[in-house]
C-alpha cells in the first residue's frame, strides 16, 4: 500500500531523516512564540534545505513531480513553510519563470533557488483578489528616461497579503496596469491591462527602496511563519526592461507588442498560476492525511462507555464515529489519486504545451484546488471533535492545520471563484457537444451522455443488491449521469434566464446549480482516477480496501445529493440501500483503518502529535502525559 | 428589533459603557501575547467587573436572567473570559450551590463570588471524559481521623483540562468515588459512586497544598486566557465536612446515607452540570451574531466583478453568497429565541424544582447547547470564508472566535453524547404515549403525532404555493411531523436489533438515526419558539422581517432533510417549489440584512474587527487601513 501512495520514498526518507537530526527545528507547537520567531525558524528550515543541496527552483522547472512531493512533505513540518517555499518558488520564481524572458531566468533564477533573493508576487490589492482584471496599480512608461514609473494610485490599491513582503523579500513581480503614451501622438495614455514588472523592495541589508513603503500585515488566523505585507508605490522607477515580457512587450519609445489579444494576454497570464494551485492540493492533501492518521490511531485506543458490566469501547467502534472518519479516510486515498493525476497531467502539459490539455488542466486544479481544500478544511473540524478534549491540545496539532489551512479556500483563487470556472469550462464543452472538436479524456463522457437520452434504466434505477451497488460500472456511471444532468439542467437555466436578466444576472441566479455541477464534476473524475489507481494494484488484500474506499467515495457522493429526490435514476429504495451499506462498508474499513492510516508512513518525528504517535498501541497516553511533563521526556 | 432582542439593554449599555473606559483592557487581537498574559487580562477583566460591584454569584442564585446576559456580553469582550467566569461561577460556584448544603454555602460563596477564593470543577480525567461513572479517582474514608483520603489511583485518573487549576484555584470541587469501610465490619470497602468533595489546591501565596501535584496543560487551541491544568492527588486529606453531601451523606464512623437510589443520586448529580450548559448556548449564541455582524457589513460593503462595462457589485449580491449568509442571520434570531425560552425554563425550574420540568429543561439544555454550538462553529467557517483574505486578518477576530469556541462542542457534555439523551428522552416519553402521564409542553405533540396515523395528506403533499409554503401551520405541523416519524421508525428498528444485538449493539446501530431525531426535534421546538416570539411583536416591519426569517428557518430544515425521499409527506416537486423559495427569501432577506445585524447592536469597541465596523458605509476600508498602520488611529 504504501507503494501504491508513494512515487518517491526515498527522498521522503532523506528529507524527513535530516530533519530528525535538527529536532530543535521541530517544535512541539507554535503556539507562544512571536511571528517573528515563527518566521526567524521557517527561514533556517528553508536555509537548511538549501545547504543541503535541494534546489527546488530546478526541480520546478526539470522535475515538476518532485517539486510538488517535497512541498506535501513539508506541509506537514510546518503549513507555513510550505506556504513560504509557494511563494518563493511558485509565485516568485514562477512568475519568472512563466511570465518573463529568457534574460530575466538567467539573471535572477539561481539566486532565487538559493533563497539568496527572496521575493514576493504583488496581485492582490486591498479592494481586488478575486477580480484581477480590476487592479488598479498603475506601471507609466516615462519614454524619456526609458523607465517604467510603478504607482499606487489610491489606498484601495495598496498591496495586500503579499508573502515574503513584510520581512524578506528583495524584490516583487508587481502586477500592475500597463500604461504608455499613445502613439498617436494626442497626449492620452493607453492602458494595456495588467501586467507583471520586476520592483526592487529592499536591498540585501533590508533598506527599504526609494518610494516603496511598507506594512507589515500583522497577525493573521495562522501561518504566523510568513511575512505577509502590504505596499504602496510612490513614483518608483524600474528600467523598461523590468517588464516581464513573454505575452506582451514594450519597445523602447513606447510600441507595445503582444502576440495575443488583450483578452487571450490576460488569460496566460492568469494561466500561469495552475502551478500554485497544483501545489496548495498537495500539501492540503498531506494535512488532511496527517489528521485522519490522528484521530483513527487515536479513536482505536481511546475507550468509553460500553454495554453493561463489560469493559468500555473503543470510540471507533461506535457507527457515529465510523460514519466520520471513515468517509475522510476513503476519501484521502481517493483524493490522492486524483493529485497524483492531476501532478502528471500538468507536468506533460508543461512538457508538450497542447492547447486543449492546458486548457483541461487548468480547470482540473482549479476543480480540484477548490474540492479538497474545502474538504480538508471540514475534515479537520470533523477530526478535533473525534478527538474530543484532548484533540484540543495544542500539541496535538489541529488547531495549527486548520488555522494554517484554512485560507488554502480562498488564496491561489477562491474556492467559490475558481468552481464557476470549472462550470464555465463544462458549459463550454456541453455547448461544442455536437460541434466535432475533439474532446480531451476528461470531457469526453459529456459527448455520451449527451447523446444517450436522459431517462433512466428504470430496471437498474430499482436494482438495491450490494453486488450492484458496489459495481464500479454502476458508480462510475452514476456519478457522470449526475453531471450530465445538472449540466443539462443549468444550461436550460441559464439560456432561460438569460432573456429577462442579461448574462450576468442569469449566471448569478444559478450560482447554487452551478457550484453543484463544478462538485460533481471534481467527484466524478476523483473516483475515475481512484479506480483507475486501485486497478494497477496487484496485491489482493490491497486491492480489496482500495475498492472498498473506493465504494465508500462514491456511494457517499450519490448518497448525500439532493438530486435523486426530482430523478428517477436512483429510486428512493435505492438510495436506502446506499446509506444501510455505507454503514457496513464504513464498519468493514473501521477493522482496517489503523493499517491503513499507518500506509501513510508519517514518521512520529514529523506528525508530532502525542495522540496520534505510532506507538499508540502500548501506551496510548504516554506521549502525551510526557509532552504536559507528568513524566520525563 | 432590538427591544425584541434584549431584555437587559441597560445592563448591555452599562458594562460596555464601563469597558468602554477602560480601552487598554481591549486588544485588537490576542496573537502574539503569551498564555500568561491573556490569563492576566482575563483577571484583570474580571476582577474589573467585581470591584464594579458585579456580583454573579448572586446572579446565579437570584436572578439567573441577568446572570446568563451579563456572560452573553462578555462572550464577545472575550471567549476566555466568559469561559474563566462559567468555571468560576456556573462550575465552582454551582457545584458548591447545586451539591452543598447550606453550611458550604455560607462558608464559601461569599468569596466566590468576589473572586477572592478562586475554584475549579475537578470532574473529567485524563481517561475519562463523557462516561463520569467511571471516574477512578477515589476518595477513601479515615475513620479514626474522620478525613477523606483523596487519591488519584493512576495517570489515568489524572484531573485533565481542569479550569483555574493551572494558576489561580484555590481549591476544587473533586469528583471522586465515594469508600468507605463496609459497617459489616469485613475489612471490605464499599464504593457508593462519584461524589463531589471539596480539596483544597494551593493558599492564596500560590504554594501548592501537600499531596496535590499541578500540571499546567499548556498551550490549547484556544482559549488561552483560561489556566487549565492537571491535577494528581496522592493521600491529600481534608475533613469529613468536605463532601458536597446534598445528595448523599456519611456520618461520623463511616454510614453512608442517601435518600436516593445509586443511580438516582448520579442523575440528580450530574442535573446540576445543566446551568453550564445554559451559559454556553448564551455565549455561543453572542459569537454567532458577532460573526454574521461582520460577514454581513463587509458583504454589503466589498466589491468584486460585476456586468460588463458596469460598475462592480456587492458581495452579497451574489446568490451564493446570500445562500450561505442568510440562513445564518435567520438562525441567528431563531436560537436567539429558542435560547431566551430555554433561560427563561430553566430559571423556573430552578424556582420550582417541578420534576418534569426539571427533566424537560436538561434535555432541552442538552439538545440546544449540542446544535447551536454546533452551527456557530460551521458558520464560523462560512463566515470566514465569505469575508475572504480579509477574514483571514487576526484583527477581524474569526480565527480566535473559531479556536475559542471550538471546544465548545465537546466540553460539559461532548455534542454527540447529548445528542443521545435527548433522543433517549424522546423514546422515552414515546413509550409512556399511552400510559397517560401528563406531558410538558415541549412534547405534548408526540401523543397528537402518535394518535395521528402517520400517512400524509395526498393533497397537502403536491401543494406548492409560496403561500402555503409559509404557512406557519404547515411548517410547524411538517418539523413536527419530522420528528414523530424519525421517533417512530427508530422505535421500531430498536425494537428489531435488540433481539439479536442486545441494547447497547441496537443503540449503536442506530446512531446517526437518533442523532437525527434529536437534532429535528430541537429544529422543531427552536422553529416554536421563534413563532412564538415573533407573535409577541407589534411593529408591522419588525414582524414582517422576523416572519421571512422564520420561513427561512424552516424551510432550510425542510430543505436540507433527506427524509423526504422515502416518505410521502412532502413531494418531490414540493422540496423543488422550497428550494425556489428559499432563494427568494434569501434575496429578500439580503435587502434588510444591514439593519438586522445592526439590530444586535453589538458596540464597535466590543466588535473590534475593522472590516466590521458599523462606520462601515462611509468608508469601508478606513478602520482596516488603520490597523495595519497606513493610517494614524
Amino acid at each position: 500500500m504504501e507503494r501504491f501512495l508513494d512515487e518517491h520514498r526515498d527522498l521522503k526518507a532523506e528529507v524527513y531523516g535530516k530533519l530528525e537530526q535538527h529536532r530543535d527545528l521541530l517544535l512541539p507547537t507554535l503556539e507562544g512564540i512571536s511571528k517573528e520567531e515563527h518566521r526567524e525558524l521557517v527561514r533556517k528550515i528553508l536555509r537548511l534545505l538549501v545547504a543541503e543541496g535541494y534546489r527546488p527552483m530546478h526541480f520546478y522547472q526539470h522535475d515538476l513531480q518532485k517539486y510538488y512531493y517535497l512541498g506535501e512533505l513539508m506541509a506537514l513540518v510546518d503549513l507555513s513553510l510550505t506556504v513560504k517555499m509557494g511563494v518563493q518558488y511558485s509565485l516568485w520564481g514562477g512568475s519568472i519563470v512563466n511570465l518573463g524572458s529568457e534574460r530575466h531566468k538567467k539573471q535572477y533564477l539561481e539566486d532565487v533557488d538559493q533563497f539568496r533573493l527572496p521575493g514576493a508576487f504583488a496581485m492582490t490589492e486591498l479592494q481586488h483578489g478575486s477580480n484581477v482584471a480590476a487592479l488598479q496599480t498603475e506601471a507609466v512608461l516615462d519614454i524619456a528616461a526609458d523607465e517604467w514609473v510603478i504607482t499606487t494610485p489610491d489606498d484601495g490599491a495598496i498591496k495586500w497579503w503579499i508573502g515574503n513582503a513584510a520581512e524578506d523579500g528583495q524584490m516583487a513581480t508587481v502586477f500592475a496596469r500597463l500604461k504608455v503614451p499613445s502613439p498617436d501622438g494626442s497626449g492620452a495614455i493607453d492602458d494595456h491591462g495588467v501586467h507583471a514588472f520586476l520592483v526592487p523592495l529592499r536591498d540585501a541589508a533590508g533598506n527599504t527602496a526609494s518610494g516603496v513603503e511598507i506594512r507589515d500585515c500583522g497577525y493573521k488566523v495562522g501561518l504566523q511563519g510568513v511575512d505577509n505585507g502590504s505596499l504602496k508605490f510612490t513614483g518608483v522607477r524600474i528600467p523598461r526592461d523590468n517588464l516581464l515580457d513573454r505575452f506582451g512587450t514594450v519597445e523602447r519609445g513606447g510600441q507595445y507588442r503582444s502576440p495575443f489579444s488583450a483578452s487571450r494576454r490576460f488569460a496566460a497570464t492568469l494561466g500561469e498560476l495552475t502551478g500554485g494551485r497544483v501545489g496548495l492540493c498537495c500539501s492540503s492533501l498531506a494535512v488532511l492525511k496527517g489528521a485522519v492518521t490522528v484521530a483513527v490511531r487515536y479513536g482505536a485506543t481511546r475507550q468509553q462507555f460500553g454495554p453493561p458490566g463489560a469493559p468500555e469501547v473503543a470510540v471507533l467502534d461506535y457507527s457515529s464515529q465510523q460514519a466520520k472518519l471513515m468517509p475522510l479516510l476513503a476519501s484521502a486515498y481517493a483524493l490522492h489519486a486524483a493529485t497524483r493525476f492531476l501532478v502528471g497531467q500538468y507536468a506533460e502539459a508543461k512538457r508538450t504545451k497542447e492547447e486543449d490539455l492546458v486548457t483541461d488542466v487548468h480547470s482540473l486544479s482549479a476543480g480540484l484546488k477548490a474540492y479538497i481544500t474545502n474538504f480538508t478544511a471540514n475534515a479537520l473540524n470533523v477530526c478535533r471533535e473525534c478527538c474530543g478534549g484532548h484533540g484540543y491540545a495544542a500539541v496535538n496539532r489541529f488547531g495549527a492545520w486548520r488555522s494554517d489551512h484554512d485560507i488554502f479556500q480562498t488564496f491561489e483563487g477562491d474556492n467559490t471563484v475558481l468552481l464557476q470556472q470549472v462550470a464555465g469550462l463544462l458549459l463550454k464543452k456541453y455547448q461544442e457537444r455536437f460541434s466535432g472538436t475533439p474532446m480531451q479524456a476528461t470531457y469526453a463522457y459529456l459527448r455520451q451522455m449527451a447523446l444517450d437520452s436522459l431517462p433512466a434504466n428504470p430496471l437498474a434505477s430499482h436494482e438495491t443488491s450490494p453486488r450492484h451497488l458496489r459495481d464500479p460500472a454502476f458508480l462510475s456511471r452514476a456519478l457522470k449521469y449526475r453531471v450530465a444532468r445538472l449540466l443539462h439542467t443549468v444550461a436550460a437555466r441559464l439560456r432561460k434566464h438569460t432573456k429577462r436578466l442579461g448574462a450576468f444576472g442569469a449566471w448569478n441566479k444559478c450560482l447554487g446549480h452551478l457550484l453543484a455541477l463544478a462538485r460533481a464534476h471534481i467527484e466524478s473524475i476523483t473516483y475515475a482516477r481512484m479506480s483507475a489507481a486501485l486497478d494497477t494494484c496487484s496485491d489482493g488484500d490491497c486491492r480489496k480496501a482500495l475498492k472498498a474506499m473506493a465504494d465508500v467515495f462514491a456511494l457517499g457522493c450519490i448518497q448525500g445529493d439532493v438530486l435523486w429526490r426530482n430523478d428517477d435514476y436512483i429510486a428512493a429504495e435505492k438510495v436506502k440501500a446506499i446509506v444501510k451499506l455505507q454503514e457496513d462498508l464504513c464498519r468493514e474499513l473501521r477493522g482496517i483503518a489503523v493499517p491503513l492510516v499507518d500506509s501513510f508512513a508519517i514518521p512520529d518525528h514529523i506528525l508530532r502529535s502525542p495522540i496520534g504517535q505510532s506507538s499508540y498501541t502500548r501506551d496510548p497516553y504516554a506521549e502525551y502525559l510526557r509532552s504536559i511533563g507528568w513524566t520525563p521526556s
